[in-house]
């Protein structure tokens, strides 16, 4: 059975090992070692330090040329070369989630650009996004992205160019967890 | 704690009582004769003969005017004339889901007019929409509705109207479920 719904287990173990931890914004989450990534419903034991659970699901603002750009250019996870990882929990705001679908799409991309951006840095990242905000998480997105060591410095171009949008004014929890394969 | 999951439990007993079950399309459900809906947290014990869990969740769809004409109409659920209800489970094709926003937008409004047929029937009707595509359930949304004996023709226009719609055309399993209070 397939799930589109993954626990991201923080820990003593695990496929990756964490470099760094750092608090963006909001409060901070409690320090580990190692992360593995699970399918939720086979993952009845291993719950490690914390534990944080989100699902993919469909695209929520990218419009169809914007979507047809992505799917022709970007890479799938597990990339032999991308040993770096980063695990990027987020909240947004209840101001965010109070507005209506333009204005949230009027922010994300036209005064943020948050596809195109990301788009400027595909294929060398590859990233998928989990949502978590409906199933009373902590966070209401984890996102992940992979990448070889050699992209190491675009990756933080992404990050940087991201966090200075106005998008990310309505950021109130960020914790950035930087990682590689073990 | 509050909780934006509930389950919708269909069994022998329960606040409403099933007055008629219909599958539009798609495969059958099990015949019930009552319905509990109980914040999915506290429920650990009542599953009845089949339970349906959805989450409240924010506005996919309406844009900031349309979201103000709603929220200046619409009644709250628990009204205590509103003695019917309609729990109308449904699930759209992987054709829906794989549209980007845009398409699915312009469908959903443009095209069927969706939030303005809706908002004829406000404030006689009082809906709530729960989300559990994204959890694994066997529909995409559970749909509520409660209004008072006498607007159920009104009722009966609404669903009929939805049903022509082109958003329909993607909806490949609805089930009719038509209730009174206990």
């Amino acid at each position: 059975m397939t799930t589109n719904t993954f626990d991201f287990v923080g820990g003593g173990h695990g496929e990756w090992k964490v470099i760094s931890m750092a608090t963006v914004s909001g409060q901070a989450m409690e320090t580990v070692t190692h992360l593995d990534i699970l399918p939720n419903l086979k993952n009845t034991l291993n719950r490690g330090i914390w534990t944080l659970t989100g699902f993919t699901s469909n695209v929520r603002y990218a419009e169809k040329a914007e979507r047809e750009k992505l799917i022709a250019v970007q890479q799938d996870l597990g990339r032999p070369s991308a040993t770096c990882a980063a695990l990027i929990p987020i909240r947004k705001s209840e101001a965010w989630w109070a507005m209506a679908q333009d204005d949230r799409r009027r922010i994300f991309e036209a005064k943020s650009h948050h596809t195109e951006t990301g788009l400027k840095y595909l294929p060398a990242i590859a990233r998928r996004l989990y949502h978590c905000r409906d199933i009373g998480q902590p966070f209401d997105f984890l996102t992940w992205f992979e990448y070889a060591p050699e992209d190491s410095d675009r990756f933080e171009e992404l990050v940087k160019s991201l966090r200075t949008t106005e998008e990310w004014k309505y950021v109130d929890r960020e914790i950035d967890i930087r990682l590689t394969k073990a």
